[in-house]
C-alpha cells in the first residue's frame, strides 16, 4: 500500500483500509446484485439487509434497546442543527453547552426555532475544557440539554456525559462517536455526522428514543421531520445508499475485527498517549491546545516552536506521507486526527517524526 | 462482466461501466491524494478540482452561461420540494403543473410555504400524457411555474419547455437530466436528484438564475438557503463528496466519450424507439401507458398480456439478467428505465425478450 498516506484529515477522515477493499473487490457487482450497490433499489432485497446491518451493528455497539430508533439523514450534522431545533425547540428554550466551534453552530443555527440558551460558557477562556457538573446553568423550562461530546476543531472532548438534571440529553458525536462505549440511555437524541468516524460524507447517523416523537409538531417537511424519517425507517425518500453501505461495512469492522468498542477504546486511548507523551515531555517545544482533563482521544491539537517552525513542520509531515496535520483554518496550528480507522502504525509515525523533528529543530 | 445484469431500475440506477471502472482503480488511493477520494476534505486542492469539473462538464454540456450557478444539495430532489418553496414561494403563490406522482409531492411538499397552485392537472386522465401550452391556467401572481420535465413513475415526459408566460420556470428534471439538450436560458432553476442519470443517490443537482438569489428572505437554515449554498460554492459543509466525485466522472463520460447531448440524445431515441415499436406492434399484447406523444425517451411504462403474464414477465426476464422491470408499487405494470447510462445492447437484449415473450404467451 506505498500509494497510501497517513492521513490525519479531521473529516473526510481515513476509512479502514480491509472496508474499502471490500467495497472495491464489490465495487461493480454486489453480491447477489448484478450492480454496484450504487446502482440498486433502496426498496430492494439486497439493499434492505444492508441498512439493517447497519442499524443492528450500531445498536449492538451501543447497546441500544428498542426504545430507540437509528436514522440516516441527509445533510450531516450541520443539517441537525436545524432539524432538532425544528423538531423540539419549536418556539420555547433548551439549553446548549457552548464547549466550542460546533457547539456555536448549533447555537446559531437552533435560535430560528426559539431560545438556544447558553448554559456554560468555554469561549472566554478560549475552549481549552469541558465544563464540570457543577458549573452548568441549567434552566427548568429547557426543552433538552445539547452538548457536543468532542470538539473536532478544539480538540477537546468529554469524558462522561454532563448531568442534564433529567431534561433529554441531545449530543452532537460526530467526533467521536463510536470511539468508545458509552451509556446510551442517557441519551434523547445523539447524531453524528458520517465523514469521521464511520463513513462518506453527506449523511448523518442518529439515534433517537422513541418516546421523543410525540413532542414532534405536525406537518414539517418530510425529510425533517423525526418522525416521518422513523415511520419510514429512513426511505421517506431515496437516501444515501452508497453511504449507508459503507456504513455496515465500517461498524462491521469495529465490531468483529476490532471486537467491540471496549476494544477500540483501549486501542484510541493508547494511540491518543503516545502523542500527547511526545507533547508533554517537549518542554514546551510542542504546546497542546486543550487543558489535560479535557483532551481529546481523536483530535489532538497543538503549536510547534515557532511560527516559522510550524509550517516546517506541516511541509516536512506532508513530504514524510503524514498528511491533513494542518489546523483548522479558523484556529490554525496543527491536530492530529487519529479517529477509530487511524492504524496505530500511522500515530508512531507521527511520534517518531514529531520526535526527530525536535530534536533537529528545537 | 458476466456478474453484471442489464440493470433498468428506475433510480439508484445503472452508471456507465467505463465510470465504474475508473472509480474501482482509484478506489483506495485517488491521483495525488494519497488516500481515496472519500478520505480527504472537502477544502484540498484536489477535491476542489473535483467539485469544478464537476460544475465545468454540466456548464458545458447544457451550455450554461455565467448568469447561472451549480450547486450539489443535499437530499435529493424530494429536499427541493421544500427548499425551492421555503426560498421562492415565501407565503405567495406559484403555479404547479400536476402531471404525475413527483410533481404530486412538489404541489404538497411546497404548500406549507405557501399556495401551490394547479395550473394544469393530468390526475383525472390518469398522468398519461403532458399539456400543450394552451391548456395552462396560469396565474399573473405566480412567483414560479413548476414543471416535472419526466415522470419516471408514468412514463412521460414533456418534448420541450412549457410556456411560462415569463414567469420564472422551475423545473424537477430528475430523471431525465442531460439526456437531451435543452434551452437553459428558459429556465430560473433546474433541479435533479443525482440517482437517475448522474449518480450516486442522495444528492441533487441545482441549477440557479443568478438574479433569483435576490429573491431569498433572510435567515433560512444555511443548507436550505440557495444564497448560503451559492456564497460558499456547495462548501458550508461538507457535502457528499464521493457523489460529487461521481457526477464529475459521469459528466466527464457523456462530454468525452458520448460526445455531447446531442448525440446522447440521439442514442436515447433510438433506444427508446426499439422498445416502443415493440409495444406498438404487438397487437396489444403490450400496452403503453403514455399517450405517443408524451412518451418517455428515459422510461417506458407499459403493461403486459394477463395479470397472470405480466408476473410471469417479469420473473422470467429478470431471470434471463433483465432486472429491475417492475413498475413502481403505486401504479403496477412494467417500467423500463433507459437512462444515459443503459448501453444500446441491454436494450435490445430487452426487446429480444419481449419479442419472444410474446411469440411464446401472446
Amino acid at each position: 500500500m506505498s500509494s497510501r498516506v497517513y492521513n490525519f484529515s479531521a473529516g473526510p477522515a481515513t476509512l479502514p483500509l480491509p472496508v474499502l477493499e471490500q467495497a472495491r473487490e464489490e465495487f461493480l457487482a454486489y453480491p447477489g446484485a448484478g450492480a454496484s450497490i450504487m446502482e440498486i433499489s433502496h426498496r430492494s432485497k439486497v439493499f434492505t439487509a444492508v441498512i439493517e446491518e447497519a442499524q443492528s451493528n450500531i445498536k449492538t455497539l451501543l447497546g441500544i434497546s428498542d426504545d430507540y430508533v437509528v436514522l440516516f439523514t441527509p445533510g450531516g450534522a450541520t443539517m441537525q442543527f436545524t432539524m432538532l431545533a425544528m423538531n423540539f425547540l419549536n418556539g420555547g428554550t433548551a439549553d446548549y453547552l457552548h464547549v466550542g466551534s460546533w457547539a456555536s453552530k448549533a447555537v446559531k443555527d437552533g435560535a430560528r426555532f426559539g431560545t438556544t440558551r447558553i448554559a456554560w460558557d468555554g469561549k472566554p477562556d478560549g475552549f481549552k475544557r469541558m465544563p464540570a457538573d457543577n458549573e452548568l446553568d441549567l434552566d427548568s423550562n429547557a426543552a433538552y440539554v445539547h452538548f457536543t461530546s468532542n470538539e473536532t476543531i478544539q480538540g477537546i472532548q468529554f469524558q462522561k456525559e454532563p448531568d442534564a438534571s433529567g431534561k433529554p440529553l441531545f449530543c452532537d458525536a460526530s467526533s467521536d462517536f463510536l470511539c468508545r462505549p458509552i451509556d446510551i440511555d442517557k441519551y434523547g437524541l445523539l447524531y453524528a455526522g458520517a465523514q469521521k468516524n464511520v463513513g462518506p460524507s453527506g449523511t448523518a447517523v442518529v439515534i433517537l428514543r422513541k418516546d421523543m416523537l410525540d413532542r414532534i409538531p405536525e406537518n414539517l417537511p418530510p425529510l425533517l421531520d423525526y418522525k416521518v424519517m422513523a415511520d419510514n425507517n429512513s426511505l421517506y425518500n431515496t437516501p444515501s445508499t452508497f453511504t449507508i453501505y459503507i456504513i455496515a461495512l465500517v461498524t462491521r469492522w469495529v465490531l468483529q475485527e476490532i471486537g467491540g468498542l471496549e476494544k477500540m477504546e483501549g486501542i484510541n486511548r493508547e494511540k491518543a498517549r503516545m502523542l500527547y507523551d511526545v507533547i508533554d515531555s517537549s518542554d514546551g517545544f510542542y504546546r497542546g491546545h486543550a487543558q489535560p482533563q479535557s483532551r481529546s482521544i481523536m483530535n489532538v491539537t497543538f503549536r510547534v516552536g515557532t511560527e516559522e517552525q510550524e509550517k516546517m513542520f506541516i511541509e516536512q509531515a506532508t513530504a514524510a506521507g503524514l498528511d491533513g496535520l494542518k489546523g483548522h483554518r479558523s484556529v490554525g496550528g496543527c491536530r492530529a486526527s487519529i479517529y477509530n480507522a487511524m492504524p496505530a502504525a500511522g500515530v508512531e509515525a507521527l511520534r517518531d517524526f514529531m520526535l526527530a523533528f525536535q530534536r533537529a529543530n528545537g
